[in-house]
This record gives C-alpha cells, structure tokens and sequence, in this order.
C-alpha cells in the first residue's frame, strides 16, 4: 500500500476475522457495512472527533438513510484490507460518503460503497442540521468548500 | 397484514431479535442484509428449492453482485417484521430481487432492497448460468414470462 | 420433534441462517448465545412478559454474568432446531437458566448452555432484586417453588 | 498497559465496533466468543503459523468443545480492550485456553474466558491429534513442557 486512491485523505486498516466468513470461505455480504462503520468512526476520530465526542457533545449521530454496495471480489480470511474514505457531499441534514475497501497487498478493489447518512435526534425521532463545527472540520479535511447546504 | 402487495407473490415473517439492537435501541443497518438472506432461502423453498439442494442438486449458489437498502424507518426489538420478495429480472448468470422489509403491524415500510445476484461458482470462482430448472420455477411462481437472456 | 426432555416445560424453534454459518459449513460458535437470547426472550412471552413490557412495567433486564456452553455437534445451513428451556434457580437478584439446544428432525443435541443472568439496572448500573411478580410468573410455570432468596 | 499479568506471554488489542454494541450501549455478549477467535487468530501468528497455514500446512483446525464466559464489567462504544491468552493445558487432539479481556485504560477486568478446543478434521467429522509442530512451538512460546498427552 503507498498512497491514496485521487480524492482519497483518509484510509484505515481492516483484517479480516474468523466470525465475518461465511460458508464459501470468504467474507459475508453484510459485513462490509460494519466495516463501514468502523472506517465512519476513524475518519471522524482523524477529524479530532471521536465517537462518543460527536453524540455528547456535538449532537452529531450519523444514521444511514441510502447505501449502495458494489462486490468486486471476495476478501479471505485473515487478509488484510483498507477501507479509504471520504465526503462527498453535505446538505442541511444529511451527507455522504464513498468507501472504497481494497486488499492491503495489490490494492484491488473488494467492496465499493455509497453511504446517505443523516443526523438523526433519537430523543424526537427526526433529523437535525449537521452541526457547523463537524461542517467546517469536514471542509478543511477534505480541502473542498461544499456547496451551500439547502 | 392481509394482502400482498401489488407485483408481490412471496413474503416471510422475521421476529427482531436482541442481538440485532443496536445502541439506538433499533435494529442495526447490516442486520437487513441478513434479513434479506433469510427471505431468499425461503423463497427459494417456496419454490420447491430448499438451499441445500439448490447447491447439491442445481448448481446455484446465488453471490451479491450490488445491493441497494433504503432505510425508511426504525424497527424495534421484538417487533414482527414482514419481508416481501420477488424476482424482477433474470440475465444469462445474474438475476434481480426487490424485497420490502415492512411491520407486520400496519405495514409500515421499514427497509426496501434491490439486490443483484450472480450464481457463482466458489470451486472455479466464476459465474455460471441461472440453470434452466430455476428459471423455469421462477417463470412459473412469478407468473412472468422474463426476456431471453442476452 | 414429541414431547419435551424431563424437567423442560418451554421450547422455541430456530431455523438456521445463512448469516450464521462459518467457513466449515456449520453455525459459528458465537451465534449459539444469540439463539439463546432468543429463546429468552421467548420464554418470558411464554410466561405473558413480552421483552418491552420486561423492561417498561418491570424493570427486569436480565443480563449475563456467566455462561458455560457445550458443542456436542454441529448444525447445518437451514436446518431446523429446537431450543428447549428452564430456570433452574433464582436468586436475590439474580436467576439461572438451562438451555439445550437440538436437532427439530431426531432430538441430537448441538449446543447446552448454563447461564446465570443479573437482573440490570443500566441507570445505575448495578443489580436490583427479581420483581416479585417475575418470580411468582416463573414459578407458576415451571411449577416449582423455588428456595428463599438469599 | 505495561506489563502482562502473570502467566501470559500474548496479548492483542481490540477496538469495540458500532456494530457490536447492544440496546443497553454495550458489547454485546456473544462478541466475546468474536473477540476470542481474533485473539485465537493471533496468537497462532505470534507463534509463527498465521491461520491459513494452520490448515492447509499443519492439518490445524481448532473447533470449541467448551467454552466458559464470565462478564465481569460492560465495555463500551469505541473503547480499547485487550485480550490477554494463554494455552493451558494441551491433550491427545485438545488443548485449552485462558483468555482476560480487560481495558486499555486501566486494566479493569472487562471479561475472561475458557476455552477448550479440539482439533477437527471437517472432511472425517472427527477429532485428530495435535500437531508435533504445533505442540513444539506452543511450549516454546509458553516456555512450558506440557505434561504427556494422554
């Protein structure tokens, strides 16, 4: 592994267990989202934001709206993979984020994902606007001004 | 719940268990997937294919290619779900399932699923056709004549 | 599957997920502590205490202190078990349940476990007493009165 | 973390995930046994047979017979734990191992478990010796001779 996917600032690595193989040897369909979740939190802790920071403090709770996964290859057990990461959008109350989970040796592409989350008020069951504090550490990882959120 | 909905031929009941919650209290993003294997297990005996057989006996061993959710609303712990499965498309080695995943209880959409399989053959880790037998089960329970396989 | 092993009183099916199977074709040794949750939660709405209710109106929320499994033999992909289930004593604060679980199809037993459960308090987090009117449910189901808590 | 506890020459860190939290917003209980066979995993790399080895090269493939769980304190979102593992005691085709799941920070004991594994042949269903390998590396690595197999 040397050097990120173009548009990529973040990656983080992942092997594969025992418990996330499935009868064909190979890792089982809904355990890339987890792996997902996984590559959400570190990128927000690169950010200086880790978890439990972004719910007590900031009132930012991703839940995921929309995700489209893409299964390019199977990833074996006890391989080592990277799940880069990156925004490529904010709106009001919602953002998302593509992730692309490669192999750690070669770099070829495993799984592909686009992920639609919102912040979600578990207190009032609705969405709420991304915080401008998160809006502004996204910006300036991500180097991009987004466009005005609707 | 009385009544399919329209296109609708298949359903099967799933019951959220607790290892399913997540720290929100409702069921974790990655459990629909293995909800969705559920249904298409079942589907498949609906059509007289239990899953051994489909592997023994037919040479079908349906992997995810792609995979749309749609999270439309929170299910709870102990809540009785209902999954709505059917066949929208079948190519020459993929075919194409849409599920609703709904509340037994007012029928509330919960998770909707486009899911894009290939059979998949693990030994020469390879597609092969959707073999004649299952196309023709298919036809026969969906009541659809589906375009010739290009 | 005809009539219930000596001392059991309460069982509940598990069909076998896809989800569940590891590399060698078996259910993985994890998912066994997930099935017993499930046939908790069963049990008590065996008793009339669906799972909601257990938390809201009673303040009861059983969780693991200690559990000791066996895995006597392996289960299948699809196959159909039953998971028979009992108190075997109660505590002041806490209670203990025995769990076999077996083949639907010929009674071999896969999976027994023992565990000792806490009755939670998440607020607090520490134990509280057994409501009385859980204790007095489980004893007039499994028609035994149990000794004095200590 | 400085230092091992006494008795233990292996540990391995875990991160809890998202994905493996409960309702009440901690681990819950059967990623233990998860969390076990990373650190299984582990352990034999340590020892210089990653897992794919294990099996194609030493005819290696360690099944649980038993396995014992005490929950001991909650562990929490995005916390850093440590498995802590040891062999204990090895048989004719069994060995058991001790493992000590505790906080990063601090040491408190989070979970320990006992597991006694078999080494299964999944082509024969049977039991099958320990590997001499295996056996020499194992108490090299524990600085142990274990007693004969019986």
């Amino acid at each position: 592994m040397c050097g990120m996917p173009e548009g990529f600032r973040f990656s983080c690595p992942i092997r594969v267990r025992y418990s996330e193989i499935d009868r064909q040897g190979i890792v089982y369909n809904s355990r890339y989202l987890e792996y997902v979740d996984v590559a959400l939190t570190e990128y927000f802790r690169a950010l200086g934001v880790p978890y439990q920071e972004m719910l007590a403090r900031h009132g930012f709770d991703p839940s995921l709206v929309k995700a489209t996964l893409e299964f390019k290859g199977p990833a074996r057990l006890d391989e080592d993979l990277r799940v880069y990461g990156r925004i490529t959008s904010i709106g009001r109350t919602s953002f998302s984020m593509e992730f692309r989970i490669v192999r750690e040796a070669g770099g070829d592409l495993v799984t592909g994902a686009e992920i639609v989350y919102v912040n979600f008020d578990t207190a009032t069951q609705s969405s709420r606007p991304v915080p401008e504090e998160i809006r502004r550490r996204i910006e300036a990882f991500e180097r991009t001004a987004f466009p005005a959120a609707r």
